[in-house]
């Protein structure tokens, strides 16, 4: 069984919009055991809409579609569908009573336009959306039975897995076909370097497929291993990863999918241990990433964004003669305002750091991508300058945050840290 | 001239990756007024390559392909380009010379497997890379002049722009065909009640195509307009863009794609005004935004992330009857925060934030999705109370976040905020 995936609507076809819904899709399709060939995308014009599905249903077993089915003018993907697959736009009551039952639950009246999004091809099968106000539906289209959903992220995710999910997997029967991926987290290499150090791993496992996925500044490593025989594939994917643990094990952060930020959080509720930051050239981004964790709360408790010098002195006290014999970006500051955010906070841990992120503001003693980064324990206090080769403000934040967050996990585990970039 | 956009790669067929280089092309391409018919996706598998390779030069005049460059076995592009072409592969001294080029400057060694990046197509020109070591290409597949680029974000967005642009609009020649968008960017209304809003515009201005796009909490208000008249379209979307703003223009801040953290901190440097905040819920999310904006270190003093109630009393000074009175989450608590860090920064204006993000720690009286918001200016200071019917954590900080910044920018501006979700 082979799946395709489709995504319409001018705003992603014009890239206003970059897609995210595919990649969803594709993810669901493939943990369940059905590969995605392609992904197609087109606009919201008709003739196009028409073409693009007649193709997927002469090359697919199932394809996914999402967008164009709203109540504005723009959404013509029901009408479409019709016509690739030579029947008639109609009145379906199963869609206009998902409509009905949508607005019902936020108490809101139903506006005409809204009717327009019940008008599906002719014995097309309504999928309903709780979520929202239109609704989707499945019909086949050449050989390949479609499944139409809505483009708003929130809505389709939940009828893909409520609905088509389910029906696929049904489907399916009993031959059941295992992709299995394995993802191994790392940081503090280049794509390249860790390319070079994992060269003879395909030799060794011929049935996994490697991939390294740069997900700035992370390197993923990922496993992509399939087949009909799951204990096979597990214990294959096993012995791969424990070899690349023995590889580039020491900058492997998590071998499961969870993020740094999520590793830390586990490791400070473990430990029942806390942790405060103080930020500079980061501007929030640490703080921010720590509370995107549920229960963040049990472990993180200040951050302290001091922009300013002034903030600097009045907010975590760091001395004014310190800031004036250094200056901002100096390892001194950055040992200093981690002191003080771990005392002001009663935390176990502080970290800070203080930089250029660009692309304004460089000297030569400082350039854009220089970061001063300090943490303190109860034990020690350390501080540490990095520079990095970008000049793109975000990116700067963003890999300045990492290494704050990797000093912090190795801190807590006692490793050494070292960055290549 | 139609142009068709193709991502390789395992990591985005099977989702693992969401692919934004094909939006970033897409846009490029249409800003230079080549109209993209289809973007397409396929895997590393060389079979799979080669097809898709043939179709797109079926359909298209012109293609952009990225991925699949690098050094490493999963990387077949070129080898696929051949096939698809008929044409051997072979060691292209261009491609040698960018890659050793590249070296040179990172003072870094070549490895022996950077070498087959420079094996490509007979007779295909080498497209530098000077940003990386993959070197790009340009061949002709059917009737389709194809341009091949790594996939790197960074690399291809370069090479795209230096060389690939140049060379499209040289194709060109004087039959210039412009496909221009305009944004408008709003919040506070539901993306079905902003379409009621706009639904006769559809008829006033036939030659214009409006699309609306939710980027959640944002709606933006997409105008698409095309033709060989600049001086028709520019007007018509002057005129469109005047009858939009009399409609919703309440609910917008900008109409220039200028995000709200940039619209506040021109609105700031304007006025040589600043800004402090408190964060609880948002967890060091609105300093982050404020601060990705270059230049921001002008208008932006300070954010306290204060997480746990220890911290509100001893960073911001909140007292401890107001917290045990009313609680984290209050109007009251808000009110204070913000008072207070704008009186520690000496800030022209503060703003705070304290809320239930979730999914947990919702009650009766105070579910997931409240936050109150408080706001202090130099003649007095308010707060709000909001409920949004969310319960991811990161889409509840999201909308948080958004509401105190349009809060902001209001107050600044002096309108009422009114928000429907």
């Amino acid at each position: 069984m082979i799946a395709e995936i489709l995504s319409t609507g001018d705003e992603i076809r014009s890239g206003a919009v970059i897609d995210s819904n595919s990649a969803y899709i594709a993810q669901k399709l493939e943990d369940s055991g059905i590969p995605v060939s392609r992904h197609n995308c087109t606009g919201d014009d008709i003739y196009s809409l028409v073409s693009v599905l007649t193709d997927i249903g002469k090359r697919a077993d199932i394809a996914v579609v999402t967008g164009g089915l709203g109540p504005t003018a723009d959404d013509r993907t029901a009408e479409a569908a019709g016509k690739a697959g030579n029947v008639q736009i109609e009145l379906n009551n199963g869609a206009l009573n998902s409509i009905k039952a949508f607005f019902k639950t936020r108490n809101r009246s139903m506006r005409d336009s809204d009717n327009k999004q019940a008008m599906l091809p002719k014995n097309s099968e309504c999928i309903y959306n709780l979520a929202g106000t239109a609704p989707g539906f499945a019909m086949k289209i050449g050989n390949a039975l479609f499944f139409f959903l809505p483009g708003v992220p929130s809505e389709m995710y939940k009828m893909f897995s409520d609905s088509v999910l389910p029906q696929i997997q049904k489907l399916q029967g009993k031959d059941k076909f295992y992709c299995i991926t394995k993802t191994i987290s790392s940081f503090g290499l280049t794509e390249a370097a860790t390319g070079e150090m994992l060269s003879d791993l395909t030799g060794l496992f011929p049935d996994i497929k490697l991939g390294l996925r740069a997900i700035f500044p992370e390197i993923h490593v990922k496993l992509y291993a399939n087949g009909k025989n799951k204990k096979k594939i597990d214990l294959d994917l096993a012995n791969a990863t424990r070899a690349i643990l023995q590889k580039i094990g020491e900058k492997v952060f998590s071998t499961d999918e969870s993020s740094m930020e999520a590793v830390i959080g586990n490791l400070l509720q473990r430990s029942k241990t806390t942790v405060a930051v103080a930020e500079s050239c980061t501007g929030g981004l640490i703080a921010h990433r720590l509370t995107n964790i549920s229960g963040s709360s049990d472990y993180f408790l200040f951050s302290g964004v001091t922009y300013s010098n002034k903030a600097k002195e009045t907010v975590l006290g760091v001395s004014s003669a310190i800031l004036k014999q250094y200056g901002a970006v100096h390892e001194k500051t950055a040992k200093e305002m981690a002191e003080r955010a771990r005392r002001i906070a009663k935390a176990t841990y502080g970290i800070a750091t203080s930089g250029i992120a660009g692309p304004a503001g460089g000297t030569k003693d400082k350039p854009v991508g220089t970061v001063c980064i300090g943490i303190a324990t109860p034990e020690t206090s350390k501080s540490y300058r990095y520079h990095f080769p970008f000049s793109e403000r975000l990116k700067n934040k963003t890999i300045f945050a990492t290494t704050a967050l990797d000093l912090l996990r190795r801190t807590i585990l006692n490793i050494e840290q070292k960055i290549i970039f």
